[in-house]
């Protein structure tokens, strides 16, 4: 297979430098990302923040945004907290998900933020924590993630 | 706000006849499933299967789909599993969602299949686990989800 | 089933007045909060903090404790974290906990805390998070969980 | 430190010549199983039963057992459903833990059963769910674990 243009730029950028060049326009969003119309809007060590609009694209059959919307996020915001924090030639990989609704996210609701902190990294285990919420802070979803650290020397996606 | 159209057919249906006009294509699928390519292909009581090919739109920025488009399939399917053990006037809002990520997932892997079943019917509270399996059988993710039934004299969409 | 003389009391005080009668050792601890050793130490409205030593008394079989103590302490201070912002008359059940095991915890960590705080608390559901950290502020475990609110009309325990 | 005693007979056994030992009574349990009066009943290659009673000693202060007892039991046995699977110099460290509490659990119930299967054995990630469940089949709490492998070169319990 041909890896995407963004898995090989990866390899030889550190995580944060990777992100800012994203941040920059001068890398495209992966295409999920661009897809759900989500936009990286600030990132630091280990820690991030998501913008996007639920917009009735992204609805479920009950008149709100399907929970895949907030997952989505809440996946990318986490998974991109702890990626600043691997030097060049380290990765992870996510193991786990864990996402709690808290109210229903529709269009009515604008702009909301999606940020992520890291809560722990060790020599092979980073986990980390995020919420969205509207300009009021509202929280409408907030979850967590697990990443295992993969050495660039091992297959890019590990556990096959 | 309009509430969508299917969120009102969905009041006067049963779940399961709700879900068996979608699959005769009688119903449009929601938009987000729509947006994701995602098919209800199979619907009982208390068990759903969704199929979906994880093509290079829905990939993250490492070369494989992005941990959304597992968790979106997932958080469908173990919906539609519990949605159909519900009667006409009563549903049901999803309070958290848990995916496990468990081989990454390539456009190599072809068409991808989630099943789901409910795990648990209370008078309050339902539980539902999943699967993505691929042709072979092999799994590339595995959840569960915790639904909090309302009635439809409450506000479609519960604890705001 | 004659019900725990605990359960009657917490019927008629507040959350947070019956934390804190536990906390003066007005009232004993409940009995598996004390099997395990686990104090109350702080109590406000939406944060508790709960002490334990991590024993070897709770050790598994790989020489450190048991992941059970920490999902215990844990969902003691989840859960108590959430009782407080409930009025008499009205409590809740736990639905689901959600764990991360961050860190060996073994004897000579010394005293861990367990501090708890509220994320969400809605008409009918909440949710909280905790960490468990060493003097130094290590992170051993951290984790969150969903609770339902219930009427004392109905039964204590719910989902029967 | 020293090792607990358990933690070296696991190095030189397989997991299942472990349990099987452990089972047979040639080997005392764990400290903590000791503690809540949990027992092995049935080991197999990725497949584990324990047992326990529900007794007021691990009650909470609402009139029935404490989240922590289902969240042992669970965490025992989804972690022992995974040991099998290993060689002997391999082992594994439990990542996180995700219980869901479907039904109050109380003395009346009896003797329940926690059943674990494991989902997915990677090289360096396993994965397996489990169930609470009654004589009567009724489910009490359900759950999953996500476990990360170690060799026994590396320090026995992994993330500090």
């Amino acid at each position: 297979m041909q890896p995407h243009p963004l898995a090989n730029l990866r390899r030889s950028l550190s995580g944060i430098d990777f992100f800012r060049a994203m941040m920059a326009g001068e890398l495209p969003p992966p295409p999920m990302v661009a897809l759900l119309g989500m936009r990286l809007v600030e990132v630091d060590m280990g820690r991030v923040v998501f913008a996007a609009v639920p917009a009735e694209t992204f609805y479920n059959g009950l008149g709100m945004t399907h929970g895949g919307f907030a997952a989505t996020m809440l996946d990318s915001a986490l998974g991109c907290a702890i990626n600043p924090t691997m030097p060049a030639g380290r990765s992870f990989t996510t193991l786990e998900l864990k996402v709690n609704f808290t109210r229903p996210l529709r269009r009515e609701v604008g702009e909301v933020r999606c940020t992520a902190s890291v809560v722990h990294v060790g020599s092979r285990i980073a986990t980390s924590e995020g919420r969205i919420v509207d300009i009021h802070g509202k929280i409408y979803a907030h979850g967590t993630t697990t990443c295992i650290v993969v050495e660039r020397s091992e297959p890019p996606a590990s556990d096959a």
